[in-house]
């Protein structure tokens, strides 16, 4: 049990994995521009447990050993606050860009071992044990699968016309099981080591086929990744201050016809765990993603507070107005994660964030980010788009031009550097990347908001309000 | 020590002090309709502090001595957590209406201890100290007289035509001060034992015999209290189950030359202090205010989910996005609340509820209260304003039409005792006393805003948004 | 056909009809004290007929006969825009409250008769022209009584565990029906000659019983009219300078096996009829509805911006922004009622307003009123609840003391006076009266949505979607 | 006077002008890859006036000559409604984004001549007129420059650090003025004949260099164009349908020492005449904006419907109801432009949008245009940020994975350029874009706001409150 370096991650990565990328087949992801950035940024995970400063959080010791503190089952608040306090740390470096190489798996994999401990299964529950000790132990990097291809959302998954729009078994083997269909929205899977596959959504009688958890090595005959080229572009650490240094990837993950051994089989033909393993990943995942949103929440704060004194407007009265929003937004979101840690309800040793607290705060958050990207692009102005490029700012003859016309309260170049920042995190590709996982990832709005309702417990509003109307709370 | 009963309380109210009400003075508020109610509303708190089940809440113990938690200075985040907890609780037996005779006192002494240790004013802390012992030794019950008459707001109280809109000095003699003026809102004064009275804002030079704060009791010489008949109204049950058992009293509190001992007087002439003491007054005064707001919104939130399982709506897809959204509103409030006491700060052995995250919760409780009352009123239906009397329900004719055809999903008793109260909460006098509270008490919304901002430490955001734009943070 | 006048009007009311209040039989609506002063508010529509400056608007000629503006029915803009004109001139005589007793009447019978005429009923049509003619040549106040008591929203009325919660045939004679049940929220109905009554929503197979409409004198044995008493109080024309003169008033609408003569009887039996019907009322109840709360936005910002002034604080850069969206709202309204009435369609001689336009106007007004509610409440203060009594202003006791004190840029008189009108139009009775409305009256919210999304014409929008993604439109 | 082509209008651009890019002088925009791009879309002006089916909307005839619609001098409701449906058919054929060559040069022009008029600055007023003509008859293209680069937003042009940092006179000479400084955001001024340049604001005694307006030719001595990248990307219209065709350029306008000879001098030294200018051609210029608005609104509106149909979703109740929405926004904004013409005042012999109207449709187009996005990004799902590239497609080894797996209720083709569409305006660049230029372009919010609050008749409102309130209106 030891900890990789950052170029022992990288290694691992060539291992002749079907990534493809802008309709290419690509032989080093490493290597790679784009995968290559993005692998790096993942790498970030590592250095940080170097770093002498940061591995007390991020590191635990088990005896002589060591591990990532990702891999720390929480027992307790504590646990839960230090893996918020971890996450928001690495997406921090990670220039608001979350690095998610252990959060998301280590999400999967507590939710699988408290699903399989609470139904009994102790012989899927020891799989899970021994994978989730193996990945522990090699300090190894998961993705996990989950949202299916799905097809037309008004049919269940036996409904559609191809049946492998979700994943499914399509053969049943003494040594194990040979899977088929398509995960979509999977990310850093090009630059991890083992994928989790979980179902997306409850299951009845008839979607057995469909019901099925298990996890591969990324370089499985047949796995095939088909990377996103979202965040794309030129370079320009100028305007894009952020995506030339931090990229995550995103793929369509196709099986075809890929085997898994029983080993790594955690259920299948199973419709009545499906549901609860889509759910108790979510309760842990999101818990993470509220963690991980802070550091962009406070980079829009910040970069708005520090705009508005650029331009010379801090003090006005609508000025003043719409940051107090924007750190009232902030804080709030802030507020409901800690609360989610000390609210946690410890069952079977397993701590988990309250589930309602953390629904609210990623509700809270969703609801409300397009209206702080719209304060903010408000706050700095239309050079967001009208602005200089870099190729402008790096020539001698236009750059004296851009020094004296572009200042304001604070000198153009220091000024030009927290618009362009804001350009970067609102307006360009990285801004429309970030507000759409507000909206969809780890469940969209709805998925929230419907996960707020059955977690909301009516009883103590529910009693008030009958004792007040003169009524038994009992009968109907 | 001790603590008071009922009956003591009542008793006490008995001693001449001039009380005006609809135009006439009033003899015996313990014996008026309304007045007599109010002060019966309050004396909960003193049964509270009987109750075997509330004992351990509402009182404390010193040595053999005991005394109502109310006056229990806070030192740490449970004692915090126990004075929310006691508030809410009295609260709800109140009916969702505050009690307020030791809170808003307590909230007064403690700020004024605070701040006078703080600024080295140990006569005057001497001062506070010994009302304090006197008032919980005594079990006393206490109003706060802050916001002043105030006159046109664009101008400051020395440049109002008649320097009697805001409290002042007309007189210092040897033995006390002469005080003259008017405060608006002040809350249970004409069933209290004594006033505590409080600059309203800061203060500058020149504004010198307006810098005062003082104490004196309810039936002092010049003292006069002018009633609002707000919640007034033929007394009906059926269609107003809170206010025909639960009522508060907001006053103009007028002093005319009232005379205030040396003992009694915290500070005068010190515009230094005045501001600090307002603020700190609501830093502890809208903590209370946020822990009191619980029951109301429980009360919204179980009345709304009651009345969609009446009406038979509850499974509607916009029904269950409405109830969502209120209890997700509702818990934000309460977890804001409960962070407050857990972020607590303690200076000189106060513990002070943490003042960002209060005045979050309040903010955060009252910019959306009406769209709470909106969407309850939508889910209940037009019945609220077109439903049947109480002498309807009274009436053997009248009352089986009713059963026949105001039934839905619950019978017509039960479903109108249910709208009954939700029209008592959102759409009749009380409804619109509660509303117009969300908006002014302890602070309007613009107060909030600016609180918060002020109080909002933008280290870590700006600091990271520099980090990302690349610039350092302490040049400009 | 000739004009009546309000004392024709209010005598026609004494026949013997059958109205309940507060669980007593009223003998006589018109001497009555709160039921009379509705019908008096309701009879300001028969004064304005008579107003010299108002005759050209309220009234039409044919020939040498006169008759109300109400009845004539719309065949061009101009007439929209006139009938919009008439309600509104109405509403603000009424102090914000529609009049109604030929508003609404005259909706259902237009509908009644586009729809008859285009379903090719000609005996049918034939018995509403009568009765139209009838109406408009006595000058006849209408009501209609559409919304069933419908039981459990959950179910369809034959479903219901009592199929009278519905209003249904329950016999057929060679003379004509005799129908059972209840509507609920019938305005006006104990001041006006006849009910016309609607079904209230659409119908399928197995709701033939409950698939009908037609009209009866409200003297008619067996109807019976419960009216709610939501609007009484106490007579302070200080505090309620609205409502103690002006006043509707609503009833459950109870049918005890009334007869209804063929000539009467609009269709019944007629499911395919059913939802039409009712539609094709509130297409032209919705306008009148935009119409009437014209006033009521033009009190709540003209309000806002007196008390603004009152209060001094009309300079305030909040005060400016809450001031503005006032205006817009309100101003937002205006405009789509005016647009609604430009864009009619006129189609066999009827002119409609414009269905989506109308439809918008009604949302724009219904989901953003308790904003409204709030910013004014705002910007007015506290003393909404806390300030004084008529008795206490008509006490030459107590006066002089509120002269000196509540006055702020204006007396206290005035002040006053601006404050009690808002604490009316947002906080009393009859805000909370207004606010309900708001959200139900003329269909609910989530009925006007789905008017919205029924009545939008996708074709532009989603042509200019497709050709812009390259795509045709006609393949799917 | 004739109208030129396409050819005409390119050629004339190659005459020296001083334009920069990345960097870069550019010796020919025509030729230039993204400015030639930007160019060609703007030439879809000519193209317009030469399409048979648009020539009657496009163009008009004075005797025999013919001049672009665009020139024509609105003189009643519907020479406005006919410009706002040709700039609104102009920006639907440019894929959401407006030409504005012509649109906002005329709305300049306009405003200049009803102000000149109205001060009778007769000498100044023929200036305009005799440029006017030329510009018409030349069929020349236009750009304005107003916004100046301003410096600290809390100081005065005579305040700031540097005078340059607003366009002002350094010289005056017989023949005309020098003047020096810099504009920021003029929209299409790479690819145009001539600049207008008016003052951004109001100004005052002490403000008399800045106060100014002129004309002058691109091709100018001294005067520079900075080019913004903004919109600049690799080529792709798989995910950029819009932006690899249509394409709008901003630059940063330099005047180094341009001289203006006197009949190019609108007027000069006149702090009177700035704040005019300034509003005056905003009236103008917003009723442009929200004209050219409404295809992005439409194309919003008709992507988000498709997508809800190619995803299999229209039907859930939620996906209706943000449906909804979206279509009351988009045809609000819509009918306030309609009836911002339809109330249109003429004064002098121009007609003029209704200035409240107007920025109402303005503000309503802004307010929530990110509201709007949030929608659609919602409705759309997160293969907006995860999903194929264009070589991804082009690719015969991936495509017919994607076609496999990315089909819902529509084909993956037909789903995937529907998304690539919503991904283009709400997600890429070119909705960052937009997003931007709905809170800053032709004024921000807080400019609408402002600019409503000043153009609302209060008298109608605040007279029924002052009679509701038995006040006169009169007194205070």
């Amino acid at each position: 049990m030891s900890l990789r370096t950052v170029e022992q991650f990288l290694s691992g990565l060539r291992d002749g994995r079907e990534v493809y990328y802008r309709g290419q087949r690509v032989r080093d992801v490493t290597e790679h521009p784009e995968l290559g950035m993005a692998a790096r940024h993942a790498a970030i995970d590592f250095q940080l447990a170097e770093d002498p400063k940061l591995q007390e959080l991020a590191t635990r010791r088990e005896g002589n050993a060591v591990y990532s503190t990702y891999y720390h089952i929480p027992r307790c608040t504590q646990d839960l606050l230090d893996r918020s306090k971890l996450i928001e740390t690495g997406t921090a470096l990670g220039g608001t860009l979350v690095l998610l190489i252990k959060e998301i798996g280590t999400d999967a994999l507590f939710a699988l071992m408290r699903l399989l401990a609470r139904a009994g299964e102790t012989q899927a529950l020891e799989r899970v044990r021994t994978l989730y000790r193996r990945y522990r132990d090699g300090d190894l990097a998961l993705a996990v699968a989950q949202t299916d291809a799905k097809g037309d959302r008004s049919k269940r998954p036996s409904e559609q016309l191809d049946p492998d729009l979700n994943v499914r078994v399509v053969e049943k083997r003494s040594d194990g099981i040979v899977v088929r269909g398509a995960k979509v929205h999977t990310s850093c899977s090009p630059y991890v080591d083992e994928i989790i596959v979980l179902p997306s959504r409850s299951m009845g009688a008839g979607d057995e086929p469909w019901s099925l958890a298990f996890a591969v090595p990324v370089h499985s005959p047949g796995l095939r990744l088909y990377a996103s080229d979202f965040l794309h572009g030129t370079d320009d650490p100028f305007t894009r201050p952020i995506s030339t240094k931090h990229k995550m990837i995103e793929t369509l993950t196709v099986f075809e016809d890929v085997f898994v051994p029983w080993e790594r089989v955690f259920f299948h033909d199973r419709p009545d765990l499906a549901g609860s393993a889509a759910l108790g990943f979510v309760e842990y995942h999101r818990f993470t993603a509220v963690s991980y949103k802070l550091p962009l929440l406070d980079a829009l704060v910040g970069s708005a507070i520090s705009i508005a004194q650029a331009n010379g407007i801090e003090r006005a009265g609508h000025v003043r107005d719409k940051l107090t929003w924007l750190a009232g937004y902030a804080e709030t979101v802030r507020a409901l994660v800690e609360l989610a840690a000390l609210r946690c309800e410890i069952v079977d040793g397993f701590a988990c964030p309250h589930v309602f607290t953390t629904n609210l705060a990623k509700w809270t958050f969703a609801r409300d980010f397009h209206r702080a990207i719209e304060i903010v692009q408000d706050l700095a102005g239309g050079l967001l788009v009208t602005g200089p490029s870099g190729a402008d700012w790096d020539s001698s003859e236009v750059r004296p031009v851009l020094e004296k016309y572009l200042r304001a309260a604070w000198p153009a170049e220091r000024r030009l550097a927290m618009l362009n920042l804001i350009s970067e995190l609102t307006t360009r590709l990285y801004g429309g990347y970030q507000a759409v996982l507000a909206v969809h990832a780890e469940g969209s709005l709805e998925a929230e908001k419907m996960a707020m309702l059955r977690s909301y417990d009516a009883k103590r509003a529910q009693g008030l309000a009958m004792l007040l109307a003169g009524l038994a709370s009992d009968e109907k």
